[in-house]
């Protein structure tokens, strides 16, 4: 069978799948989910046989230590894999909670009601816990998944997906819920992307580059996790040494992730003050700075910084600087180089953050603290399939709930329109 | 300028519009809808002298006649358009909802907020009152908007978005609020498509064919108002009396709207009492029948039925029909050849009715009404702008609060990640 039609046939399992999904009962999903979870500890050595052999072939091409770091899969990470599985067995399930419910004048009584969006593309290349993350969440949301991940990690991928499709056996759950694309042919992502009538949603998890090509060519509705320009706008009227440790927290604590600092903003009328310390605080941890000319002024280590400069998600210690007029500036400058992801003002003006907050068109804008709670268990929402940083349909940081949509479910008596 | 850059141009005066847009005071919203329903009776003759000379240009073409009447404006329908933006300023404004609120144990405060989406893009080819409804729903929940209405109309469109932004003038709002794309140069909607950058929604409007255009070359989020293959399913336990009235209004009330029903499934026990009268009453309407086997021995005018037939949209007095074995061959019969819109179901049944309302996979799902009244305010959601057919963000009809999306804001006091 050629490649397309094998494609066809796995989105139409999966959309048939979706039907019994969806009204499977909480009990057997929470059941299916911990049983899931026994399987990959029990066959761990497995896991980790198949991942030498990806690691062993990566070896031979010249990737990075932290691509080869990211790839391994030991016996505590398998354990987080696991633990994961069980932590959403336990979350609240999203499924049939009645959103709204009214009556009309007619009679005619309607209910808003949550229910699984269906069948679920992932396209990602990070780090093969990814996939078993995925299934649980599609799962327990009522969704069917059709996971494509790097081609890197894939006999470590075959041997999680072979687990956990093993462990729904018993549970008489139909095999299409869940699905991995085997082949390492990039042409299987364009194919995927047409099945517009099969699959509901796609979510590419990755680099620039394999974002930019999921949305040039998918016919299916994309929810983007895109990379995250942060900033931290340091307000005239700021608390200066609660600014420094929210600035040091947000660059420094975990540079690598998407919520972490970028660009720092700074007023004017508190450079001279504030720089001089924070300068001294990023220099010890080993911050590279990139500043504009008045920045430079103060911190003496800094570069210049140049128009790229704001526009990269650097994630590394190094950070962006500029020194503003006015919050308006720094609104202005966030909207216009920002990624519309997380972004915080440090101030102690009621009508600054009131503004701020209002004017800033992020999916998580923050007073006080730092931008590095940008997350779905940081929010309490329980596990998170990703952060979106577009707007439709689902804002920041996306858990069980983003993962379903509803339907208008309408009960009449004979209701006729005149 | 070249028409690309024009467009981009427009579509990032709609952008900065949009952030002046998204801070408007309700009342001045309000007063500003108002206005433009004002100007809309005052200028009705500049609008009708407009809409003349669009229609004595269309009037040298094929055309046919319904299509020249949906494009006829005349002084009743202009004061419909009027009346439409009057009842937009009385309808609740969506913007600023708390939609949920919560506190963190670290003390962190989490407001999930209703803002608007910021710049939408409607491109239709309907009747000309779309672009004073739609300048009106998107004002009102705070986005830009820009239109790009069918070049047969294009006269008329201009007149009304003259008079509308004439009307905005008085209230210190930014022009680029609203936008016309006054090109007939079908390129034009290809550029548009690419500025995901500015614009955050696509809505097209219209026939399939544009709607296959517009989502297989947007790099921006789509919601597609697709057609409507409406199903009613005559269950073995209904009652006959009311499966009538119900299927006679979802066929006949108004055959030309995609909440129509497209197809009759009926169980067999009662397809011979059933199909007799309901025949008769068909026929009397003008209803052409097209059915299976069993139906045309019932129905003795009815024409064989091909499997086309299933999955076409007649919007017209045509109807197929099939007898279903059980209710499961009606589900899935529904769920194959439907377009996820609207389905009823008329039974005296409970399971049955719980079973297809669970598993009938569309947005608005019905148990002993018509499907007619799948509609923004027969929903009492108040006007609508279209009914999404899609699952992501909007699903059945959308009004103003599914022209919104939300953004966190945290409220902290110094709060750190460790």
């Amino acid at each position: 069978m050629d490649l397309k039609s094998e494609l066809t046939r796995m989105a139409i399992r999966a959309r048939e799948a979706s039907r019994s999904l969806a009204c499977l009962s909480r009990g057997v999903k929470n059941r299916a989910l911990k049983s899931m979870a026994a399987a990959l500890r029990s066959r761990a050595p497995v896991i980790m046989s198949a991942n030498k052999k990806d690691i062993a072939r990566v070896k031979q091409k010249p990737l990075s230590a932290s691509f080869i770091e990211r790839l391994t899969l030991d016996k505590k990470r398998i354990e987080d894999m696991a633990r994961s599985l069980e932590e959403i067995a336990v979350l609240a399930d999203p499924v049939g909670e009645v959103i709204k419910a009214w009556r009309r004048p007619n009679g005619l009584w309607i209910h808003k009601v949550r229910v699984p969006i269906g069948v679920v593309g992932i396209i990602y290349e990070s780090r093969p816990n990814v996939t078993s993350d995925c299934v649980g969440l599609c799962f327990k949301s009522g969704n069917s998944v059709i996971l494509r991940g790097g081609s890197e990690s894939l006999r470590t991928n075959i041997a999680i997906y072979e687990i956990l499709k093993g462990a729904l056996k018993k549970f008489d759950i139909p095999e299409g819920v869940v699905n991995l694309v085997t082949t390492s042919n990039r042409k299987a992502i364009d194919w995927l992307l047409q099945l517009s009538d099969y699959i509901d949603l796609v979510m590419p998890r990755g680099g620039e580059g394999l974002i930019r090509r999921v949305v040039e060519r998918s016919k299916i509705p994309v929810i983007k996790h895109y990379k995250g320009i942060c900033h931290v706008y340091v307000d005239v009227g700021a608390d200066l040494n609660m600014a420094e440790k929210i600035c040091f927290n947000a660059k420094v604590q975990r540079p690598g992730v998407c919520n972490a600092m970028e660009s720092m903003l700074v007023h004017k009328d508190v450079a001279a003050r504030f720089l001089a310390g924070m300068g001294a605080k990023f220099k010890q941890a080993g911050v590279q700075i990139r500043g504009c000319p008045v920045t430079r002024r103060i911190i003496k280590y800094a570069l210049p910084v140049t128009e790229k400069d704001y526009h990269t998600e650097y994630l590394d210690l190094i950070l962006s600087v500029k020194v503003v007029e006015s919050l308006q500036e720094a609104i202005a400058h966030i909207n216009h180089y920002g990624t519309h992801h997380s972004d915080s003002i440090v101030t102690e003006n009621y009508e600054h953050a009131r503004m701020f907050l209002n004017s800033v068109d992020s999916a998580c804008v923050y007073v006080n603290a730092s931008t590095r709670f940008t997350d779905g268990n940081q929010f309490g929402l329980g596990a998170e399939i990703g952060i979106s940083t577009d707007k439709l349909h689902a804002r920041g940081p996306m858990a069980l709930e983003e993962l379903t949509t509803y339907k208008y479910m309408v009960f009449g008596n004979g209701q006729i329109r005149t």
